[in-house]
């Protein structure tokens, strides 16, 4: 047998060149220390419904032998009559995460130049059809999917205020593409919390001539959502998920509302049974219970409030929020510095080590106790930083 | 606003040529009728076993809010005990589904002459590094993945008795790719059910220079496994689920054992949490019951000779099978017709409408009691096709 250096030099050069290359996504820490207050991925700090619960526990029988729905057509049809559309605006999905790499490979061509590497700022041009274009800072998961795929990323900055730049501004940058074949927006934003009016969106929308994902992730926290968009316009999907504002990313359910044509190319290359029956079963009956769910997203908005004006006192920068999470920059030491002070008193809260947001924190609203631990141990880092 | 068919054609638009030109995979109905005896996808007939449904309801709690293991690393220590490697070697899939279609993504360049067509029997030479290739008759979602993956598909036929064809046949055949870079072996195979040697997977594997993923959805049915070529080879990847024979197709849970680096490359790709958590779970607790499911297998296997037995009498041909399924060619009338007349009687069995196969059926081993009823139900159809 070949000595294991040898092995491992074999076995690499099986893997394509592009996915040798590929730096993986590197998602927030899921710890298991007991007593940790978890303030960093956006979890919501309150369970599901005991209603869901209950329907959960009830389904696990000897039924798990079977294969779930493979097109989870009753939680589409909720869904559907949830959002005034029809089961063919809808695919479901192993979370939304799926469907936003899924896109990538039903509207995106992989670049054949051999150029794998973001190729950032560049006007596309004619290489349009494999150009996957979002605004930075979003989700640190969209230049992740282009590498995948083999595409060109064109990361397009944000006003200085995390704003949406006006399409004439856009037009001016010469920066943005507007044939890019897939473009993300976060809308409320992530990292930043910042949301975005529906007119805003509509006129880029109006602007674009590739398909734009409306990651609407956190918009059950937010003034107002774009869901009509979806359903006016044939090039702009809208994506949900279950799992923050509704506390199932357990269960990994998320979905895009989109033109028929749309799903029904999503459809055609998805895993056959990608959505797990639990999970069916769980969102299914989210959409029963939805006043336990606005209670909820009423009280983490309070919290916010509270939190964003205690922060302020205590010479934070704080960000206007429309989501589950505020995005500040701390006073007195570097924001790597307080990730670390907080993770000593057992708060994690979320840093990313990225140009431009490097000063900032990112910090889920957590319950009402969690919000007061949090606010009493940046008191006490606020102080020791003052007096050194 | 635009009319209807001018939205479509226009949403259509947004859609890869490659994608539109696609026909997805069917899989086997999954339908909703009470008193159906439900043989045409190869799930177990019988339950989870009692502890492990004790662990999944146990589980349904606040903890639903929460994002699950990202990488399984329990469940992935488990399975390394068991197998008697390391969690490196193994990677955890949404269903074994998703890691035969990430091992396209990992190991195959898409084609770039736009030559997306299932270039049937040809051999690739140069092309090799975009050749996905697999004994035909087997799995139906393989030439799919090749076609979703733009990647070319070298189907090649088994022996007429559906055994593996000797390496020195398969150089005479000069159909087979010996460098094709991703290989499909269904050993056992579906939907023949036949058994395929380990010695002669050896063989394979030493001749082939790509990867070569064993996929052995059905080996808990079967005399002997492969799962050593994994860890002896650095390209030779076992694929394997808890779906069928540890009753959990509901929750989703699939491996590959393989080399850490092809292992590594697969994760690099995946979507960060792939793997539902309550599937986690069921999979971690089937893992410390495996008696229950040991002998659940032995009840099978003896179902499976007594029903093939039966089947030989009422002149029906039976292909030897190491599976929990057998395929057999009805005596009479067109297979497709004992399908229609199996259903008329709420009995389910699967039909493929495919060169070579389309004179089969391929029925699921039932419980002892729906092994009854289909002899039964057989027996009266037989006399039935007798008389006319």
């Amino acid at each position: 047998m070949k000595k294991p250096h040898v092995r491992s030099r074999l076995a690499r050069s099986f893997v394509r060149r592009l996915v040798r290359r590929l730096h993986g996504y590197v998602p927030g820490e899921q710890p298991k220390i007991s007593g940790l207050i978890k303030l960093n991925t956006n979890e919501s700090p309150y369970p599901p419904s005991p209603r869901v619960l209950k329907a959960v526990k009830a389904a696990v029988n000897g039924r798990l032998r079977l294969y779930p729905d493979p097109t989870a057509q009753p939680l589409r049809e909720k869904l559907a009559k949830f959002h005034k559309c029809n089961a063919e605006n809808i695919i479901v999905g192993n979370g939304s995460d799926e469907l936003l790499a899924l896109a990538t490979r039903a509207f995106v061509d992989p670049a054949t130049d051999g150029a794998h590497r973001v190729a950032s700022g560049r006007p596309a041009g004619k290489l349009s059809k494999s150009t996957i274009q979002y605004f930075a800072p979003s989700y640190s998961l969209y230049p992740i999917l282009a590498s995948i795929h083999g595409a060109r990323a064109n990361p397009v900055a944000l006003r200085k205020d995390f704003a949406l730049p006006s399409v004439a501004d856009l037009r001016l940058g010469k920066v943005w593409n507007f044939h890019a074949a897939l473009t993300y927006i976060t809308t409320p934003n992530a990292p930043s919390g910042r949301g975005y009016p529906t007119t805003e969106l509509e006129t880029v929308c109006r602007a674009q001539n590739g398909i734009i994902i409306l990651d609407e992730a956190y918009v059950d926290f937010a003034a107002e959502n774009a869901l009509e968009l979806a359903l006016k316009y044939p090039h702009v999907i809208v994506s949900r998920t279950f799992s923050k504002a509704y506390s199932l990313c357990f269960q990994r359910v998320g979905y895009f509302v989109a033109h028929p044509e749309l799903i029904a190319a999503l459809d055609k290359i998805r895993d056959s049974y990608n959505v797990n029956g639990l999970g069916q079963i769980a969102a299914e009956a989210t959409l029963e219970d939805l006043d336990y769910y606005r209670k909820i997203f009423r009280r983490i908005i309070d919290s916010r409030t509270r939190l964003i004006g205690q922060l302020e006192q205590l010479g934070f920068e704080v960000h206007p929020s429309q989501t589950n999470f505020i995005f500040v920059r701390p006073p007195g030491s570097a924001a790597q510095v307080w990730l670390q002070m907080l993770r000593k008193k057992r708060i994690l809260v979320r840093w990313f080590n990225h140009p431009g947001i490097r000063d900032y924190l990112r910090i889920t609203v957590g319950s009402e106790i969690q919000t007061k631990a949090l606010c009493s141990a940046i008191e006490s880092i606020a102080v020791s930083v003052g007096r050194h």
